[in-house]
């Protein structure tokens, strides 16, 4: 029983089949963003959208009963499983964000289509390799935010009320700190938005910035040297075992052929 | 007959003759965007447009005549009749884009200069690779677009009007929230510009956003890293080839002579 | 006793605890910054504080002991040093800015975490490499802020003083042009904000910027580019020395042994 | 006497001084734009500022005396010519641009210090490798301009006059288009700035500058993976030569004696 459920779902024509049910339900999901689309077939879209999310749930069930506890080893299943589930949670009348998420079924292509599956988990095995940095990009930040709100968060007493407002609302939190420093890592606006304002109160926040943007950068490059480098490394490894290693077994195997003849006419 | 239509319309002079044409049209269709230089030579520009158009009808004509139905096989001529094509397409009053369309003529540099040619097809085939990486970028913009307008393109009820304007604009539609998110991918005013007003409204705005800002430039980082790594193996591979190559050989010959002379011998 | 400093001080145990105390700190400085906090719990916040600075202190007084002089041999030991030196200047009340850079402690998990450590040296020894590069940026910062406070610095006879106000705010010092250049440079709002601002009264202030872009952004690439090289090469060269090494050395010392062999039968 | 003159040229000494000079002069120069130090001593600035071009000018006729003709064999030689006869040139008083090329002068330090010449020089070679790629993009700035000069530049006849002045000013020459697509190249408000206030009178304008945006962009990026590509290319063939040249240099030479003995002892 396990295993006919096992090869009915691994299938190529269930494949095929869920995956034109995914491709199906994100138009729908589409055309739930278009008001004259759901004014005048509000209520069909409304049913397709469920079937699909029946199909997925039905899905779901087999390959459960078909691997049981296996089911969890496999992290995209696990991804599936939650995706479906945010579908299947009540959607109350102030979650509107649950219902915004549904969305995130078409996702599932991901899971069901080998090339991206592969691509994903290239990105994440990326990950570990610049745990590091990430940790060490985290330290800034946090240093960074804290700098930030009490330099700047609590305004001054000779500036003006507009600029302790935006003051309070650029860095009044360590929350609102760590934004505005994100957006100042990305360089967005950070000079006639943030920092020139901030420098009429106070004529040295270059001093803090400018340092920190360096930091950020020269660590995100390093972020992205690492990148390629792995990558490469990876790749090379593959390529010369491919030509190198049969060159390298033929050379050796011919030396010990010819020391094998030397010694043998030497006996 | 075909054979010299054939020599004909590829010896180097036609060539050069047909560059220079293209480079003096050029020139043409940059005088009409000059007000002083039509109010003055209006006339005489439109009749030299006419003839280079006409040289280059007759040329694509010589082509076909030459070529027969081959003519369709290399992309490069399908690219100069396409571009030949839309100049000859009337320019009703409404279509003023169609006459703007014509001074894409001048890409037709690219199809003769051999040099160009080959960095346009080197760009050509290194698309295919990124194909997976560019359809997980269209898949998590449908999500995005779908997201966005869902959470806030439908604005929201204790909105001033004058936000719910503007969040009708930047994400009222699929379409538009497509183009707001490209635009927040470029990193162009994404905080200023959108994700602040946004967030006065929506004050957790930032928990869509900056996740979607990391999500698209690690990928736009992995198109740039694949592509790295594609050229560098490519280069390497040409390289290693010439040298290591012919060193192998050397040595797999001067083994092989060594095993035969000790076999000789023993006989 | 020296050596039984040294022992406790690097005690896997001890380690282990700086570095809770340290995220701890972390912690409470990032209390400071919250307001309803600050008003509840201010006096044991500020406590804690204490107590933690002067675990810091005693540990370095400890390491000081073990090590005497060697001390100061170990870049992080000075790092360390300055740290908390900071946090112990008195704090008087117009200097704030030490108070907020007490949170620079934070900074220490990376001199005791040895992975941070590794990845913060990776930075460092990459800087040598790129000094001339970085070099050359200070020149052209120089020269680009000398141009642009004589051409821009000092307005205009025909300008409005709304214009003159902006460029003497913008160019009216060393200091303000290398700031708006650094700016300029990172791309912020280099043409809205700046560059057509000061074309309305310098038409031909495009010839000055746009190169000023193109070269430092060029320098930028290099400097990227460079980073990426030498990484490269210190992955490749560790790892074609394992694989490599061993063969290239078989192979010798097959080839040397098959020579012994032909001259012993030779005598 | 042209020996003498070369070999005191060469002089490490004179080398020094002139590298002196250099900076000093650029610290002179540095001084000129401060208002303070010019009312202070201006006079005597600008007499230390004659006395550095005297040196140099000095410098070159010692240079030209020795080298005559071959002088300009040399492209630095060139380079401190052009730049020590700009500072020659008459300053009258429209001219206010040429006084502020003198500053041109600190990049003689290039010129003098090694290191830093050899990072330019490393610069210019990347050039030629790259003029396809330049070509191709400043044919595809062309076309851009000339489109979206014909597109945008005239305003359109239900456009408000706000508008037409803002699109006259950004698209209403070859010149001016130019200019605003290096800007959305740059990525520099393009949204926010330029495309949004046009797609209010053209709401398919997106269909222009998005493309425009991705072809330039991606144009850049083969840009630089091109510079990658050959700056490892180099590293990697400098490295390689050491260590594996050797090695088969040995590995021949052995087979080569291995198949001597074997031919003598057959004989």
């Amino acid at each position: 029983m396990q295993d006919r459920l096992t090869s009915f779902i691994e299938h190529d024509r269930v494949r095929s089949f869920i995956m034109a049910v995914i491709v199906f339900n994100a138009v729908i999901l589409g055309l739930e963003t278009s008001k004259s689309a759901m004014a005048q077939y509000g209520e069909l879209i409304h049913l397709l959208d469920q079937v699909c999310l029946a199909i997925f749930v039905i899905e779901l069930l087999i390959k459960f009963a078909a691997y049981r506890l296996r089911f969890f080893r496999d992290g995209w299943n696990i991804f599936d499983f939650i995706i479906v589930g945010i579908s299947l949670a009540p959607t109350a009348q102030g979650l509107s964000v649950l219902r915004a998420l549904r969305i995130l079924r078409v996702l599932r292509v991901i899971s069901v289509a080998p090339r991206l599956r592969r691509v994903v988990e290239g990105f994440v095995t990326a990950l570990p390799g610049m745990a590091s940095v990430f940790l060490l990009m985290a330290i800034i930040f946090y240093i960074g935010a804290v700098m930030a709100t009490k330099l700047f968060g609590l305004g001054c007493a000779h500036c003006t009320p507009e600029q302790n407002v935006l003051f309070t609302e650029w860095f009044g939190t360590l929350g609102k700190s760590a934004y505005s420093l994100f957006q100042i890592m990305t360089l967005e606006s950070w000079s006639m938005g943030i920092v020139r304002p901030v420098m009429e109160a106070f004529p040295y926040a270059w001093a803090f910035f400018v340092p920190f943007i360096m930091v950020t950068t020269f660590a995100v490059v390093n972020l992205l040297v690492g990148l390629i480098v792995n990558s490469m490394q990876d790749a090379h490894a593959e390529e010369t075992n491919a030509a190198t290693d049969s060159y390298r077994d033929e050379v050796l195997q011919r030396l010990a052929a010819i020391e094998t003849q030397l010694r043998e006419r030497q006996q």
